[in-house]
């Protein structure tokens, strides 16, 4: 008997009995009434089960309280979801197309930005919202121009033209956009020549660039534009352990702070994506200690909008991940976990910046140092022949197989294992607080968020 | 700086705007009102995010069909949570410190069943339900005498003691305990040489060794023991490709239904565990195939719970696992998932009953048949010069290397990807459907699992 057959037969009897109503398709969100002037819509890029598992429990056991979003669930003031997350094309999507099912409402291939298979394009949420008089924004810990803030922004075939997309922004004259990138708006460093910053100075922005000039700012009369660095912010952990990028470079906390501030002043109300990026670049690069202080980076931030939503009453806070990554997880014991709470520095940060190739007992030295355990000469032979051997390249690191093998050594001492270096397939947190969040399903894709974004806020859809 | 200081004062101010309600500890379930007679307790041994997940999305790619289990959350009819998974003494449970927390009500180290580290015994639930008038009983695709059903059973210092197991389960008379294990209970196998089949027999139980035997078990005027072959029922995957073996071993959907139609002629009601036993199995030797046609065949067994309890209305249904295992996922393409759908068998029977070592050739003739791609001569090779270094055994696998190094050439075709070979602490899917369910929390630890099914049929709690 074919496989086939066999599940079919075997199960005929069962299937005969079944619920039609179990068998069909999940109908689209109800319509939600009118409830909330606000929106937070918070992402932790690339976040699997276990790295939301893994924040909550080392800031357990570090500082003996859990994670804010966890907080939502075991008081029962924040509703939950799974979230499929396939693009248009794939089962497994790029942040391009995460962002754009949510910022345009339809899936759209890998890469794109709110364009369609057939080049058509999708309206961005952010556009919609200002059109109805929303103050909006976004903040993230990667370039300003990455995949995630502009989904909810604009238009683009190709995620890649950051510098494209750090010219689009100028037009749109969002209220509030921060992050990293500041090569995509130098003249010396753009291709075209164009020095954006000075575009965007005349086009009267307030062009902030560190940390102090973006906590000074006092209002909207004129829209924000605060970039603090070039890539990428540090992540969240090498900043601890560096006081001059603590006072250069705001956390994600204070961009989010400071920018709801900001946007709130707007009686229409206000609509603002906070992303936690570098949580997928950790994840990419599978260093457990950028993943998981980036994670309660984020966290940070999460517990800054429910502060906020919690006094304003009229604010709707989404918190998910636009797909996973890496799908990482602790299968060691708890002395192996609890050596991350003695980490000082990234793997990132292990293995970059090095003027030329290390030797191993110089990285034996450096690993020490960094992350609190020695590893063996052997394991740190294999990694210096890795340094050389730069044929794979990974996204945001140079060189996969050394970024692999660093983990692979690691997790002898922390215990955390990863399943990958690249985005999963997995079905994916998704959490609602304030008014509206009655409304979530227990199952959703993630297109279904555009509306119901548009439609709790009494938003007209077109 | 330290780290520890910026992570305190950088966020000094967040937290003094923070909720004081949402530090605090979680509450234990509010006792929910007396509301189900039945209790269907479903266990996905071992099963993390991503195996939920890829089964889903096989069998909507290749029947057009969605799991019974995400249907509950489609169509809004059942309840979820997070479940944490932690036992006494680590983060990562074993399945009888896992299972002793819903049985037994408190958290055990692992490896005890029902056994405090002082000692003391924690009484079983199912003695519990059993004192009370409930008819009771366990199903599982492993071993009947394993960790997870013997978790609601009985008291034992040592999991791995399924002989003494097997005898414990004699006295306690169960009206329904189904599964593998026969070497437990034959005399020709058992260090004391006691037949325990004849023990049972004469103790006045129904004793069952095959499929059609159980399928027409009528009645519960006698106990029934139903064990069908030794060591755990065989892979729903290779199962289907062997016809001898479904005429002999049943399925675990018809396990199910027919103790369902047994239990339910008690008026007091019943409470039953059915256990997916070999997904665990399948996630410990990181074999895909394994894995999700097993997750299916527990999928199957979850059809038959729900239309149960959707017709009898007095049946709380919970679904959940005991822990994540090796946190799969997929990375790759569509069209290489899509390969799961040619599957004839397991890994595990690709790499077992092996008289002596195969040759390459022979292994890429073996794989192609049994999994419809072609690996390379040195992915072979490598294969062939794993079978001789039998150095680490693993859970149920005697040749961990071996597994491991097929899972990652299968990662190849396949796209899928593994974090490890053992138990995660990742926080767990938990769904309710039926009365009762309206009362399950967002978060729950594994243990309150026990008294809510206490409360929810207003058994006595001592």
């Amino acid at each position: 008997m074919k496989r086939r057959e066999f599940f079919t037969s075997s199960s005929a009897g069962l299937l005969a009995a079944g619920s039609v109503l179990r068998n069909q398709q999940a109908a689209p969100f109800s319509k939600p009434r009118p409830s909330a002037k606000n929106i937070i819509f918070m992402v932790s890029d690339g976040m699997s089960t276990g790295t939301l598992n893994m924040a909550d429990l080392l800031l357990s056991r570090r500082e003996g309280r859990e994670s804010s979003w966890m907080s939502l669930y075991r008081e029962q003031t924040g509703r939950r979801a799974f979230m499929e997350t396939s693009s248009f094309n794939a089962l497994v999507t790029d942040s391009a197309a995460g962002s754009s099912a949510w910022g345009g409402g339809r899936k759209v291939p890998n890469g794109n930005l709110n364009v369609n298979a057939d080049g058509s394009f999708n309206k961005p949420i952010l556009q919609k919202f200002r059109q109805y008089g929303k103050s909006v924004g976004c903040v993230t810990s990667v370039t300003i121009t990455h995949a995630t803030p502009a989904g909810f922004c604009i238009n683009n075939k190709s995620r890649g033209d950051e510098s494209e997309i750090a010219a689009q922004y100028l037009d749109l004259r969002f209220d509030v956009m921060m992050g990293g990138g500041a090569e995509f708006f130098m003249g010396d460093k753009r291709e075209d020549k164009t020095d954006l910053f000075s575009a965007y100075q005349q086009g009267g922005y307030q062009v902030v660039r560190d940390r102090d000039a973006m906590l000074g700012l006092q209002n909207l009369q004129k829209p924000v534009l605060g970039v603090f660095c070039e890539g990428a912010l540090p992540y969240a952990l090498d900043a601890a352990a560096t006081p001059d990028l603590q006072k250069s470079v705001p956390a994600l906390a204070e961009m989010t702070r400071k920018t709801l501030e900001l946007l709130s002043k707007n009686p229409k109300g206000f609509a603002v994506q906070i992303e936690g990026g570098k949580v997928d670049w950790a994840a990419h690069s599978n260093d457990a200690g950028g993943l998981l202080y980036d994670q309660i980076a984020f966290d940070e931030a999460v517990r800054v909008a429910l502060d906020f939503a919690e006094k304003d009453k009229e604010t709707l806070v989404i918190i998910t991940t636009d797909h996973g990554n890496a799908n990482p997880g602790l299968f060691g014991s708890d002395r192996q976990f609890d050596l991350l709470q003695k980490f000082k520095h990234t793997n990132n940060w292990i293995l970059g910046d090095h003027q030329e190739i290390p030797s191993a007992s110089q990285l034996i030295d450096r690993i020490a140092f960094a992350q609190g355990y020695a590893i063996k000469k052997d394991e740190a032979e294999k990694l210096v022949s890795l340094f050389s051997a730069k044929s794979e390249s990974g996204l945001y690191i140079a060189n996969k197989p050394l970024f692999r093998e660093l983990a692979l050594i690691q997790s002898h001492y922390t215990g955390i294992g990863w399943a990958g270096m690249d985005h999963s397939a997995d079905y994916v947190e998704l959490a609602m607080f304030g008014p509206g969040s009655e409304g979530l399903k227990p199952f959703v894709r993630n297109t279904d968020l555009h509306n119901f974004m548009l439609d709790v806020t009494g938003t007209v859809r077109a």
